[in-house]
């Protein structure tokens, strides 16, 4: 996921107003279970545990190799990977490498950069409602959700899932380019039905319920799901980057906790990608790099107790429960 | 067009084995003029016109930077594009911004890189025969012209012309990216019919014809022929890559000639998309850039009384002749 949850969660309250439980209440499903996230993965229960994940594998060269390069340094634990995009055959390659690397998918239905675009794996003749005007997927997630037929997203979601397997990557998990199956209860009903069908986790977390009041009732009370999401945002200068992780870090509580961080390098090719769009750009990118493979990240972790975990792990919570 | 024409005409003459014509000699439609191109052009006979053709604009980042520098150098005067690939965006806004600079569209047919792959502009449901088992074009030109249904072909480059024409590109000439559409007679008589329905020029050249000598009759005697191709091949060593295009340039003779060039950085994203492929590859593309961006480049044109044309040039003969 890109884009700031909020900003998703907000977009969504516009196109599908919260409709709360009987008493307007959001209900959190993890306080109706005996255990916890953290208990059913085995762990006590006041143990702080991370999943560190990269998003938006296969998006570009920069990205496959930066990605790669912090798997590597054992600080990032986990990855997803964008199936539509067109370096999606040099990570399925490390994928297959790799047997025992963490990756999920990144289930992509949009195409946010100016001059560096993508389609989706199905033509647009199968899937008309998720193109723009130039035939490409819509550029954000608000808008691809407002024209997607969700049967049409559906099929498409489906083909990634397929064209990722056919390559040889064994997804441990699902999650959301920008959110876009996370802007309203439809779509979000769609992502839970297709990975339980899958067997795979996805990523959901109490911290969204506030916003997205639709997901409780949809996940039922023995889901799978997140204590919370950590992502760095536009209001973090450059400069206080490090400072922002740090203190997220030091004010981790016990639960599962899901760092989700972009990165690649700051160079010629992530800079066109990311041409007119600091957001989420490319010394963004390098920072959440830098900041990642660091001593100083390793050693934060270290000194409070944080214990990396991965989707796989999670993963094999699925199955044994309605999830 | 990336790879040898002497390869690909190999390659069709065992798809498609010359017919030859009644007397088993290739006829050329030139000779069969009064005026050579040159002089349809209103150049003297002995004139020595060169277009400077860097191939392959919209497949990288690396490429487009590379060949938009060069152009503007004003030592190479034309370009083609490929519509399916995803850096098209950009080249398109560039191509939007400058509607004086010559750029043709690269047919694609194939996507020949291991790491980075594209797919059509139609869906994988409209044109089944033009993709391999992992969902994108073949990678090799004689792959994909033994599969190809040809009105699948012919519906998705009308589609690629469609969608440049969409993003804003007033194409000046047509070419085929690794020659697929010069692969057999019946590819290149479609080539033929679209490109004179949509009055443009098209990349062909008398000195291929002994290779393909079915394109003279398919032709017809007033069509808009090159008299000759240069493009530098594997066999010439990295050392020997300014002494190759200097010995064509100090022999080049009078008519028109198509020197075809593939520009790129030698950077991280080139060094990606190339892997595995030295040929045609990141350092390739460099030394191409290297030598046509020179200062010698510039002296060796001048003093051989070399004068640079573009397509939009020769676009001008087409819709007064057959062609």
């Amino acid at each position: 996921m890109r884009e700031k949850l909020f900003v998703a969660a907000v977009t969504l309250m516009l196109i599908a107003p919260p409709s709360g439980t009987a008493h307007g209440r959001v209900r959190l499903p993890a306080q109706s279970q005996t255990k916890t996230l953290v208990e059913r993965l085995g762990y006590p229960r006041d143990a702080k545990l991370l999943i560190v994940h990269a998003d938006d594998l296969g998006a570009a060269h920069s990205i496959n190799s930066a990605s790669i390069r912090a798997l590597e340094s054992g600080l990032v634990s986990s990855a997803s990977i964008m199936v539509p995009c067109p370096w999606l055959p040099e990570i399925a390659a490390y994928a297959r490498a790799h047997p025992e690397a963490d990756f999920g998918l990144h289930l992509t239905l949009t195409s946010e950069w100016n001059l560096y675009r993508w389609g989706p794996v199905l033509g647009k003749e199968r899937v008309p409602s998720l193109l723009d005007s130039s035939g490409y997927l819509y550029p954000l997630e608000n808008e691809a959700a407002a024209h997607m037929d969700i049967k049409e997203a559906e099929a498409e979601i489906r083909a990634q899932i397929a064209r990722a397997r056919a390559l040889g990557i064994q997804p441990t998990h699902l999650d959301s380019h920008m959110g876009t199956l996370y802007q309203g209860k439809a779509l979000f009903e769609m992502l839970v039905r297709v990975a339980r069908e899958n067997k795979l986790p996805f990523r959901v977390s109490q911290d969204w319920f506030t916003m997205a009041p639709f997901m409780p009732s949809l996940l039922g009370p023995d889901a799978v799901v997140l204590d919370r999401t950590i992502s760095i945002e536009p209001n973090v200068a450059a400069e206080d980057w490090a400072r922002f992780y740090t203190n997220e870090i030091k004010n981790l509580r016990p639960g599962v906790t899901d760092m989700i961080v972009h990165l690649a390098f700051a160079d010629e090719e992530m800079k066109g990608v990311t041409f007119g769009h600091p957001n989420w750009g490319a010394e963004w990118r390098q920072r959440d790099f830098d900041f990642v493979t660091s001593d100083a990240f390793r050693k934060l972790l270290k000194e409070n107790n944080v214990k990396l975990i991965t989707w796989r792990e999670i993963g094999k919570l699925v199955g044994k429960t309605e999830h």
